[in-house]
């Protein structure tokens, strides 16, 4: 008893140094129970905060916060559908992450607040009851790339315990992001724990590289020495270097070190926008060495504006060779607000005029993480059945 | 060629959709050859911005910006010391991460951006060139806490090929943090990828835990279901139920799953603050399973203000059960100015006055990350030798 006195008051000491007095407590944000989420911010020397968020139509699109008498600025939004939403309030211009809110993700160089409705998405994207994987920032040497270079590898809960070999799905992100982003944005941990621990999707392993070729980690990570001072742009998917280094240094790296089964049949590769890029390239450039293939939120774009000539003549030759390999799955999923949804549409018509075999699925939205992590929640149950 | 000009035509294409033509381009932070450091906002809205830093004496002390005429605010500081710095803009009285800046380190429930100075201290604290060892987020079952949990484990960069079996060292964060504190303010993987890369410390395998016994998971990491409308508390020390789950349950998970030396000389425990309480608690009853203890920033905190007589009587019948063990190392470090300093000062008197061998780092400095940081530095390479 006495034990556990001293430890409550020694919890206040911590308090106390933590707090600080003059500002009231604001929760932010409230999740209602009828899914209708409250912002808050205390801010009694603002003139005007909104706030912009990724359930609202349009990028960029605001709301405006009412000030109350104590300096607390809030808005009321909803109901919500069950999904996970980022954030960022405009405090006189200026965006500014929620500071009640202590989750954070970054999109590129951007960071915004996160929160997640309940319900079947959100739980889906959520850290569940159930037995969950482990998920490790591993770095591997790329002779290809002349450097050593970080990835996410995920590997599910009954891995260690099994002695199996597992498939292995290998998981592009979209320009402007790096390895992170499937980790966080993406919720791919969360999903795969989910739809593995329900029966939805075969335990598989989830490898997560950094698809810009001159980068050997994500933007948000200090490098020693004047490498510091600044990290080599994450838009940079010139020549094809990014899928060799794929195919030569990462699967056999993947393949030494973890209980993987190496036959082609159980190699799945995906990809967003620029990443559903590099999977279309590699299913031409290295057909034999995947079995599974989905394409994200991209298709065959028309180069024609910019002077450049459509190669029908290679782009045939390449699907004939991967019509050779006889492809388990050739995915593709897009959006009809998509920017990039007629190159789709393109890349659909160059499928069928050619007989080659294919599922496309067609649903609402844009070019969002909302979309990829449903397509993730689609795709990953079709794989290596 | 013709392959490259359309990656890059496709490259301009993502890079026109991501920016926002009518805000010039800011570079924030920018560090000088002199290690000064500029740093900018655009807020041509804003009446006042200033910034908060790790490097200003004092929490919560302020500098102003000076608003030039594109509507960018801007001030130099420094030059600063090589160290690792956190910092927030603060916009009409409201906390804001600089958006130029992708790096954002959570300390608690408060979000900051950070930037690194190189040189010695710096580059310790940053990916280096050499070998990087592997960062992991496992879950683990605590039945002493009646949950699963997660917890980080770093593994030194010759774990997966030597095949040896390596040392422990258990580090706990403090109060109001959580399991990503030491991964992420500590910097331990980079500081621990450093010291074993230039021959200063042995590669051993680090375990972070979550010392708040009433939380499964960091506080940033929605659950699903209603859990997800709200995170037990981060300060809940209560009882030594902390220090059961890390004997009964993670020891035991960590020596089943990983190649570990088992025997209680290649087991280290070291904790800042909260972590530097269940430390000592830990010694005092556990004192057969550890033979490395670091205790930081933490000592015997005077609770007769509140009432509580200190029992003299048990604590110096727990140090002569410490002392039967004879541990290696049982090392306390402290700032001269942080608020706990005379509780370490206490501490100390205590294991003098009954000749317990110790060895004590005094150093300038607070209650702050760049103390700890330093600590972890000065620690790790005097375990296991």
């Amino acid at each position: 008893m006495k034990k556990l006195l001293t430890i409550c008051l020694l919890a206040g000491i911590f308090a106390t140094a933590a707090a600080q007095p003059d500002r009231p407590t604001v929760v932010s944000p409230e999740i209602g129970e009828n899914n209708t989420v409250t912002l808050r911010l205390y801010a009694p020397d603002a003139d005007a905060v909104s706030v912009t968020g990724s359930w609202m139509e349009g990028w960029g699109s605001t709301v405006q916060l009412v000030k109350g008498e104590e300096g607390i600025h809030e808005v009321t939004v909803g109901p919500l559908a069950s999904e996970m939403y980022t954030y960022n309030f405009v405090v006189n211009g200026v965006r500014a992450v929620d500071p009640s809110n202590p989750s954070v993700v970054r999109d590129g160089r951007r960071n915004e607040s996160m929160f997640i409705v309940p319900g079947e998405k959100g739980d889906l994207y959520s850290t569940g009851p159930d037995p969950r994987g482990t998920l490790s920032k591993v770095w591997y040497p790329s002779p290809s790339l002349g450097m050593d270079r970080r990835m996410y590898v995920y590997t599910p809960s009954c891995y260690e315990a099994s002695g199996e070999s597992y498939p292995v799905l290998y998981l592009l992100h979209g320009g402007g992001g790096d390895e992170d982003a499937w980790t966080t944005l993406g919720r791919t941990p969360q999903i795969m724990d989910n739809l593995v621990a329900a029966g939805r999707a075969r335990p598989m392993i989830v490898v997560m590289t950094n698809g810009n070729p001159d980068q050997a980690v994500a933007q948000n990570e200090p490098l020693a020495g004047s490498v510091s001072r600044g990290q080599a742009p994450a838009v940079s998917m010139a020549g094809g270097r990014f899928e060799r280094s794929l195919v030569e240094d990462v699967i056999p790296y993947i393949e030494q070190n973890y209980n993987v089964d190496a036959r082609p049949q159980s190699r799945a590769v995906a990809g967003l926008s620029m990443g559903g890029i590099q999977t279309m390239s590699l299913s031409f450039t290295y057909p034999e060495k995947f079995d599974w293939y989905g394409i994200m939120s991209m298709g065959l774009v028309d180069m024609t504006r910019f002077g450049v000539e459509d190669d029908y003549e290679s782009r045939r030759h390449n699907l004939g060779n991967l019509r050779k390999t006889n492809p388990s799955l050739y995915w593709i999923a897009c959006g009809t607000e998509d920017f990039l949804y007629n190159s789709v549409v393109e890349l659909i018509a160059f499928l069928e005029s050619n007989d080659f075999p294919h599922t496309y699925v067609e649903t609402e939205g844009g070019h969002t993480w909302d979309i990829w992590r449903l397509y993730l929640s689609k795709l990953a149950p079709l794989l290596f059945r």
